[in-house]
């Protein structure tokens, strides 16, 4: 096991009609806040009505900006920051899913700094501050709501980039699972692969023995595969949706990468495809990229995608050879997300082929990096994956 | 899955060397702390100068207050409170295992309050405040470094009784497995059934379905099951005591509880035990009462003895019929216990039934309150599963 500091200091408020409680969480921490949520599906759902009237209840001013887009801009951020400079705002209520989070992240960051924000995407500083986040979540699936993470694109480049910093973890977050119901099925499959993404990250390392983390994460990943079909058959299906949440929450909130080092390749060959094409939906990217990810390099650790196989999937120790068992568990995974609708193919999502080179170029910055680390990915690797996945 | 707040913001620094930390970790909430700990192994070992003098160079100044006792005792915790107050002290720095940690949670209760600190036992008080703590672990298994539980014992009326308030959570918590080295076999036994018997009390709920923290309390368990005979026949197991340590954290932090209601009545049951024979450590008390709790129990849900037996012990299906997997998988969890050389039967550790009826009627208050959520229990049932269990 490797050595790790974990502090997840964010406040996790769960159940059945706990978004009812978001104005006396917002008021311990501020009566001046920025509401930022995405499209009007909140309105029409009845969400917002609830959350403004308990934010007035509970003495909270609040200004309003919607707007965020799957794969949240960096254009709709520098504008939360102006608005919180102007206003006076010293918090930021995130009411939604990954986008809006991811989004707010940045505010949060770009209101302190007086440079362009852009710059902790770019790497030219660090984030040493930041204005405190609430979150009311709506989609399980980035994990975002106690993530140290935050995503955004840059859409004059085509640019999507990540910035990881304790300052950006949500204070609180309140989740209840009753707001899954209204999403649409596609979406709600996407939620699962994100999840799901997210311990696979994890699972596959180089740091060994990780024993408690692997079984953490097997559960994660058996809890998401026994009920992502039930939440599709049924939207209204409580006790399905508050395992998907929570898994989703605890998927990517630090807890399951203790000890060990993740690879997140396929999240960074992901972004350069839904950098150039917005409307692939991140968990959608993934879906098209881990399958052929782990086909290209399952033989570096025979044993771990045994375990998977076995472990994961019940595969049957008898059915073969390891290689055998590896590659059947990979199988498995691959057609539990065409059962959830997905495209595993990037051609059967309708996206050419035509800037894969490009893709493989900006991922590994023109091959000066690597990209992973359970196998260190360099330019060529990234473009057999991508041309492996089309 | 029930409503749930989680928030457990304790500083998790885990790893080889990490105890050096503590200088800095400290320094960040204070300059004027209490040093409290056990006994002189501390000193045998070197930790006591490491922490020291890591304490001395990040200009912390320090007072110390050693002779925590197993079992630790509320004469002591009144001397520290004394000690902080005189000193005006407002951080407590515990090194040691679950009783140094809970009786500095007793004193950094205790300091703020005009009352007697008993008072939160007994509860004719509410904790509203309590001094910080941070802590350096050197027994995985009480969980108290990043729990919000702490427990303490009345001498004068050999009661042994808990607090359970979000202000005792300590802020760090340093977890170096190689502190655990030189735990005596015995010792080392009983923090892996201290680890063992939180996750019980967690897993045997009313609350369905539960199945996220179903998969995290039976990975942790077998995490346990796996490790526990490796690190009694090689003490300076790393990798071993590793899992035992962080699985230690994990199992008592309240994540293993989310959305469940815990029982918790054989923990009580067994205070009454060490609560009387102090010399009977906390975890030897649970050995000897789990088994036959669970065979007191299973019938009221037979379906999740069986679950317990199958996943956790990996009792093969086709043995018989549910009850026989049931008591199958409780004669495991037995035997295994005995396997790391603890007794499991009251009368093997040499101790008289004489004080049943007065053990079961102070359990309950002379038969005024149940104790249990999964089943609950009278006095006559506490006194039943005592007789069983001698």
């Amino acid at each position: 096991m490797e050595n790790f500091i974990f502090h997840c200091p964010t406040k996790i408020i769960f159940g059945r009609g706990t978004d009812q409680m978001v104005g006396q969480e917002t008021a311990l921490l501020s009566r001046r806040i920025l509401l930022h949520y995405g499209s009007s599906s909140i309105k029409k759902t009845g969400l917002y009505d609830r959350v403004t009237t308990a934010l007035k209840t509970a003495g909270v001013s609040y200004f309003e900006l919607g707007g965020v887009k799957a794969n949240p801009t960096l254009d709709l951020a520098q504008e939360g920051i102006r608005i919180c400079r102007e206003k006076g705002i010293d918090f930021i209520l995130a009411v939604g899913g990954g986008s809006v989070i991811d989004s707010a992240k940045t505010i949060a960051v770009g209101v302190p700094y007086q440079g362009d924000v852009w710059d902790f995407y770019s790497n030219k500083a660090q984030i040493t501050n930041a204005i405190p986040i609430g979150v009311v979540l709506t989609i399980p699936a980035a994990g975002s709501e106690a993530s140290e993470r935050g995503v955004i694109t840059r859409e004059d480049s085509q640019l999507k980039r990540v910035i990881v910093s304790p300052f950006i973890r949500p204070r609180f977050a309140i989740l209840n699972p009753e707001l899954a119901y209204t999403l649409p099925p596609y979406q709600a499959a996407c939620g699962c692969v994100d999840i799901m993404s997210h311990m696979l990250e994890r699972y596959f390392t180089n740091a060994h023995p990780v024993e408690l983390t692997d079984h953490l994460i097997e559960g994660g990943l058996q809890t998401i595969i026994h009920n992502a079909p039930i939440v599709l058959a049924q939207p209204g299906n409580y006790d399905a949706w508050a395992e998907i949440m929570w898994t989703g929450t605890l998927a990517h909130n630090d807890l399951m990468g203790t000890g060990r080092i993740g690879d997140w390749a396929t999240h960074r060959i992901e972004h350069e495809i839904s950098g150039i094409y917005p409307e692939v939906a991140h968990a959608a990217g993934l879906a098209m990229l881990f399958p052929s990810w782990m086909r290209y390099v399952y033989q570096h650790d025979m044993k771990r995608f045994v375990q998977f196989a076995t472990r994961v999937w019940n595969v049957p120790e008898n059915i073969g050879n390891d290689e055998t068992i590896a590659l059947v568990g990979i199988d498995r995974l691959e057609e539990f997300w065409k059962s959830l609708g997905l495209a595993t193919r990037i051609s059967a999502a309708g996206i050419s082929n035509a800037r894969f080179e490009e893709m493989a170029a900006k991922c590994t910055e023109n091959d000066t990096r690597t990209q992973g680390n359970f196998v260190k990915l360099n330019q060529s690797d990234v473009l057999k994956i991508l041309m492996m996945a089309y």
